[in-house]
């Protein structure tokens, strides 16, 4: 009978009532004869909890020595809810184990707070599975070459999840979330917004990076590359509904390109407003000037999403590029302080008041036009498009914040999104 | 410089204030020069509600599996505790690192709930102390053969403590408590109780036993085995007391029997009133009779403490023995069930209001007429005597529970345990 990988967030595990619900959906995929292992979150609030409490003690943070405390402390967020859910299974009759990360063990690099994962011993977890035992195994953590326990950053466990299920070669990678799958753009935005029944893996990308924040963008990256066949779906209907029909409902995140052939042009709208935007005008446009402004940036250890450079006139070319809104202000004194006098570059400019909207779709790469059909649109609406960037199946622009609602609805409906595909 | 091992409970670990102190008084200690090993309880409270959450999702045990993850569960409470104290020592400036019991690793059998320590690697230990850092080590837990975590019981963080003092050969082992030392006896009882500066192993063992919950009686069987000198103190002095000061303070647990040569004859007066009695009258005095009455008892999980079979007369005999005091229901029905019926015993009769007094003391080995001493004191009371049980170092007696205050005050003056020690 077929593996099945399942992942249950945190709301999904907030209480012992909602843990036993889990124990019962699982125990009737494990009834209906399927391998179970599950993959579960901390208890909503836990992880927290425990980091409040070491921000007590810390208020700074104390270096690499302090970062490899935080994941011994917040690792047991998922130790305890694994436990608990091995208990609840064992209560419903079945037999169940539960794993810490480096029982199995999910190998690591020592990047503590945010480790890779670099490999999974698979064979303890299939002897248990030859017993018919449901596994359980901790999300979020694993263990380093030193046996020191690392975490996977937030949302890790959907990454643990997918990696456990690649590992085990499993049929499906079923994310139990607090959301029904994945739509084409946010509902409370766009209340015709419709949940697509599949999705590409790079469309699935390109959401996931642009805040539609259903997955761990890490976990779409490893699904896509180990080929795990991944479904979003809701942990909130009953756990006692039919299996078949459980087992097609959410989004699925799928590898088949053939699939895709009828596929929308668009997929969907993605937006966010956490950028914001900084400019550095008049540069000499000579090589290496890149290089000089994003490595100062990237060396700060700040992220940063689109770069724009424009062609250049009288020798000067302005440069222009994305980060975090919270990093802002940083951003802009670094420039000012550092770069700004070795560039020879006349200003930086920023702006905090923007967004940026970007329409996905696999189906971009073989028609023409969509891009100029969306600016047609926003141009429509009267809405300034600020920057461009596209890749082969995105487009995103950056435009004043307070029209993203008005464009978001706008595009939906320019590419038929409010209609239900068959 | 040498190397010292210090334990704290959970009351002293149970919140982010009183941890703040914990580190500072280890910072003390590692910058007057030693070389410091801390094992943490969970704080305060913790251990029972992660259990908490077990029971409401399995309120009946569900066999060996279970029990395994129990230990997943509340083996997490010392690892937050430990890693919180290793942040709380780098945000005092000092290189600290914490330890789960895997990671050291301390390995026990595989009792789950109840596990004993076999065997505890240093090697790791070793190289953090000899690069400077202070090492902190989960109490409670251990990894068996399959590694899976285990738990050492209620309380096993003291005998965490000792094995790790022990395998690192440390000069003293300071177990930092709710209490500044062992008593005369229960100062709640007898306000003139002093506090004794030091006391043999094997006295300390038998208070333990007798309920002064100063130690768990395995941490002080585990330091006695392997020669650690145990120190127990009180935790709630001021942090920066002088360390010489602390270093004498609460109650030195001694091996050295010619310490002994001055010491009193009694050292102090132990109570319990945990206890029951059951009395199997009239039984045929033949070979295998205790066997038969407390295999049963014994198949039965039920402990059994004092034993006692008196001369037969008429080819019978009487047959007694303590129980705690939650299992004499049960015990007097398997025995009316199943052990009268095989054993032509006449009746089974039982009492729970009852208490176990006992003097405890190395100097009784040499002396002679301390028992009758004892018996002197109670007839004078008026005490009547239920049972008595002696051993080399203890003489104990079952009194009715109501002369119990009584029976442990005028022992204590009998016995000049009033009077200072130099």
């Amino acid at each position: 009978m077929s593996l099945i990988v399942h992942k249950y967030g945190g709301t999904s595990m907030g209480s012992t009532e909602r843990i036993k619900n889990v124990a019962k959906r699982v125990a009737k995929w494990s009834r209906a004869g399927y391998q179970m292992v599950v993959v579960p979150s901390a208890m909503s609030g836990e992880t927290n909890r425990l980091l409040g409490l070491a921000k007590e003690l810390s208020p700074a943070s104390q270096g690499q020595g302090t970062l490899r405390e935080l994941d011994m402390l917040a690792s047991t967020g998922e130790q305890v809810s694994s436990a608990l859910l091995a208990i609840a299974l064992q209560a419903e009759g079945l037999e169940a184990v539960s794993y810490a990360g480096w029982q199995v063990a999910i190998k690591t690099n020592s990047a503590f707070t945010k480790a890779r994962i670099e490999s999974i011993d698979d064979a303890r977890v299939r002897a248990d599975l030859a017993q018919g035992k449901v596994v359980i195994i901790t999300g979020f953590q694993g263990v380093d070459e030193q046996n020191n326990i690392t975490t996977l950053g937030r949302g890790g466990s959907d990454t643990s999840a997918v990696a456990v299920a690649a590992a085990l070669k499993a049929s499906e990678c079923l994310i139990y979330t607090d959301v029904d799958g994945v739509y084409t753009t946010d509902p409370r935005v766009v209340p015709e917004a419709k949940r697509l029944h599949t999705v590409s893996f790079e469309e699935m990308l390109e959401m996931a990076s642009m805040g539609s924040k259903v997955l761990q963008i890490r976990s779409v990256e490893f699904a896509g590359k180990y080929k795990v066949p991944l479904r979003v779906l809701s942990s909130f209907t009953p756990w006692d509904i039919d299996l078949t029909e459980e087992a097609s409902s959410g989004t699925l995140i799928s590898f088949e390109e053939d699939e895709k052939m009828e596929q929308a042009i668009v997929s969907g709208i993605a937006f966010n407003r956490d950028e914001a935007k900084i400019s550095v005008l008049g540069v000499p446009d000579k090589p290496g000037i890149a290089f000089q402004i994003l490595g100062a940036v990237a060396n700060a250890n700040i992220e940063v999403d689109m770069i724009i450079q424009n062609v250049s006139k009288d020798g000067k070319t302005d440069f222009s590029f994305t980060v975090n809104r919270g990093e802002h202000a940083k951003t802009i004194e670094l420039l000012k302080s550092k770069v700004l006098p070795e560039l020879g570059a006349s200003e930086v400019v920023g702006d905090t008041k923007i967004c940026k909207v970007s329409i996905v779709g696999i189906g971009m790469r073989s028609h023409v036009g969509v891009a100029s059909k969306m600016f047609k649109t926003l141009s429509d609406e009267g809405i300034n498009i600020q920057m461009i960037s596209t890749s082969e199946i995105k487009t995103s622009v950056v435009i004043d914040e307070k029209y993203m609602e008005l464009a978001v609805r706008a595009l939906h409906k320019t590419f038929d999104l409010d209609q239900d595909k068959a």
